[in-house]
């Protein structure tokens, strides 16, 4: 145990031991049950005389805060904790550094979350960003991290390749191979979710004060990268065909963006696809303009109808575009599993980056993975996940139509997970989510898709894929309560 | 599938399907044995005539490459595949952007590895930074991750509270209590390994062109990431009592540095140990010019012999100190769990560029890891870890004493993982590193370490905790045939 002691201070050393197992076990720290360590120990620890340790601990004795059992050694008893310690209690100036911009983090979204999780008994969300966890088979992905435990015991469990473990690379490869995207093994980086991916790139390509293009709205986990590194992203428009090409080319011509960002499938948050003829477009001027593409196919194979849009990336010829996905979307969440594909000397900057950011991917995760995966039970859970979030959609849209005000407007989303969803004019959102939360149902706020923060209209983006359609149904007959609620002059259906 | 089609350009329909699924075939990512989507549904997905798809399926199957089996669908069969699909192959002008910086980077240090790796068929490496993943009980921990998988199922796999699971945090402070440190679990933010805490940091607090203070010479992968990030890292020598702070004065009132990264305990790579007095001034030197402290304590526990030193953290009285420890080297390496304990404003903005970098750090290993962690089973491992390290050290310096020329010269560490070994003048270190990967050891190079990539002397640091006692002779025999090879002027003692 390393106390520290002030030896040049006043207060005596045995005081200051005491002082310090105090406070541990009135914060709870030093919990019941603890054993603290036999006295010549803590002495030689901390190079003081026996005795010192010897007072200290039969004061705390005295108070009985600790006994000592014949033969096996000091143990704490059971306190009523007072409650944590903080460092600076009772501070109200924290150092120089700490205070300006530092202090001024907004942390709302986060307890927006809480907020709504702790006030009602029985929350649905359609704020989230994920699919439903339950569709996979954790019995079968706990059978693999076991046969991976087992079989390769601590080998498993060190440090792997810094570019993600050999057979799951080839794996990823073959997967994208049956979705119509052709790469090799050497071209994929595993990263720890589609998130760090995005992070990566950006770092890399960006500095403080560049521009970046990006559809408007668009991810807001993005928008949110971007902004904490001082760089501007500057929004296109867009309509049922994904991303205004038109309006592309003079924002290139003027701002000489470093990095054209676009989410070219099942678009967050409007759940549009770019056209085939857009794609083509968007690259073709990326390359006259020398502009990387970073294409975000996040649940770009979570199609529920009409035809495949080819990635951006298959039709990449000379290495103009890095390619993000991520299995957090069509398996499981917190697997922290995404990847990049990128062709050219990008990718080794791309390497370097990542192993500066966290050294690697859990290779227990990504053994655990690759053992568990394979492109037929890919495609099968693909299936599956298709036809399933296909009905709650439909079971959403039902509901939207059956219970929200006729002048709610939407597009119908051919894949993906999300609900575009503009309200009529003049309600306070502020106030429809505050509500909204009381009511036990949560969305994603509009504005925080928007690049300036702002749109001409009031949207929520709801995640129809996340809950099964009973929960849909009521989820959106509590939207409804707190729409009608605010604006009683919107007549319900 | 989503295959690429050019409906404009020359190549007809059907042959522009068949390349596809003959270049996945011969590239090896559509494997034999891979089911082909039906007729009907990939005319569907293409938006083409079904007698596109029967055409181009027809001359695949002519081509021995598919088969179709009576009413279970078209099959992969099995080819020579000729090897990966690179975009680009045969192109050498990469886009504009790729030039220049980008095509640069080094990616030396991991090519070290794989030469070692690969040349030896017995390969001995004192290079890492990682202690033995065998001391685990990998059985229990994998009955952990079982538990957690059984119980909690799909709600233990979703993001989770994105500052770590809550009762990971609360062992934590009391791990770091039963230490000598107390915090609060609210004050702890989990992170993927703490290489990511010391990147948050980083990007939370640097700006291209600041200045940033180190021991000199440091850990590596703290220099890689201040030099990604155009920050000037500034050496203080280190003596036998740590960082030299005498030098640290004049330094901070020059330089007017932004950050302050420290490794008190144990140094990586020269693994002495700052004194209590000057852990003290700097401190108060941190609080004069208000530069903030990054305290990187990852093996402050693994002591051997000698008395305990106190976190700097433990000495913060007014949250001047970041700290930063990580289970990566006391329990294993590839669980990518770290922590940062931070006070004040600064642990809002921390969380937030948390979420920004990787969402969250995997709910299911951090919830196995706190169904295997209590105080008493750390405190027991660390006992064992310690014991078993000791024994490593001492088998390194009998082996060095025995078998290396007599003019190396080093000083003993009391603990973690690593002797830092000085070489005669005179050796080509260059050409020793490839001998020494020829002989089969590895060991990290000195320069690596060194702020300014130069040190005044030849080092090599040689981590004596990842292999058994008798390898680690093996591998000083063979480092020291490396040596003598090269300078057949040292005797052997």
């Amino acid at each position: 145990m390393r106390i520290p002691l002030d030896r040049a201070g006043g207060h005596p050393l045995y005081q200051q031991i005491e002082d310090f197992l105090r406070q541990g076990m009135l914060s709870g720290n030093l919990a019941a049950g603890m054993r603290l360590p036999a006295v010549r120990r803590l002495a030689m620890d901390l190079q003081v005389n026996r005795i010192t340790v010897e007072n200290a601990y039969a004061r705390l004795e005295a108070d009985g805060l600790i006994a000592g059992r014949q033969g096996s050694g000091t143990y704490v008893l059971a306190t009523s904790p007072r409650g944590p310690v903080q460092v600076g209690e009772g501070l109200e100036i924290w150092p120089l550094w700490q205070q300006g911009p530092l202090a001024r983090v907004k942390k709302e979204s986060f307890n927006d979350q809480k907020r709504m999780e702790y006030s009602h008994p029985q929350p649905i969300n359609f704020g989230g960003g994920i699919g439903d966890p339950h569709l996979l088979s954790f019995k079968d992905f706990g059978q693999s991290i076991q046969k991976i435990i087992r079989r390769q015991g601590a080998t498993g469990c060190t440090y792997g390749d810094p570019r993600g473990f050999g057979p799951l690379r080839a794996t990823i490869a073959q997967i994208l191979a049956s979705q119509g995207l052709q790469t090799a093994p050497d071209n994929i980086l595993v990263t720890t979710g589609s998130q760090q991916a995005i992070m990566l790139v950006a770092q890399l390509l960006l500095r403080p004060g560049d521009v970046v293009v990006t559809e408007n709205p668009t991810y807001s986990g993005a928008l949110d990268i971007f902004r904490s590194m001082d760089v501007a992203p500057i929004g296109v428009e867009v309509d049922c065909d994904g991303m205004q090409v038109d309006k592309l080319e003079d924002l290139l011509r003027q701002h000489h963006p470093k990095l054209l960002y676009t989410i070219p499938n099942f678009q967050n948050p409007t759940g549009v696809c770019m056209s085939s003829q857009r794609r083509r477009q968007v690259l073709e001027l990326a390359s006259r303009y020398n502009v990387p593409v970073l294409e975000d196919d996040h649940v770009g194979d979570l199609r529920y109808e009409g035809c495949a849009q080819p990635a951006l990336k298959a039709f990449d010829q000379s290495g103009m575009v890095i390619y993000v996905s991520t299995f957090s979307k069509m398996l499981m969440p917190d697997l922290r599993i995404g990847f990049l594909v990128a062709d050219g000397p990008v990718y080794d900057s791309l390497l370097k980056r990542k192993c500066l950011s966290d050294l690697a991917t859990s290779n227990l995760l990504q053994r655990s993975l690759d053992d568990y995966l394979s492109v037929g039970r890919y495609q099968a859970h693909l299936r599956r996940s298709c036809r399933i979030y296909r009905k709650r959609r439909d079971a959403m849209l039902r509901a939207i139509e059956e219970y929200l005000p006729k002048e709610v407007s939407l597009t119908p989303p051919k894949g993906g997970f999300y609900i575009w969803l503009r309200l009529p004019q003049g309600i306070a959102m502020d106030e429809l989510f505050r509500r909204s939360c009381r009511e036990g149902v949560g969305y994603a706020q509009g504005e925080q898709s928007a690049v300036d923060g702002q749109l001409p209209d009031a949207y929520l983006r709801l995640n129809f894929a996340y809950q099964p359609e009973a929960e849909i149904e009521e989820g959106i007959r509590r939207l409804a309560r707190a729409i009608n609620r605010d604006t009683p002059q919107f007549s319900q259906r």
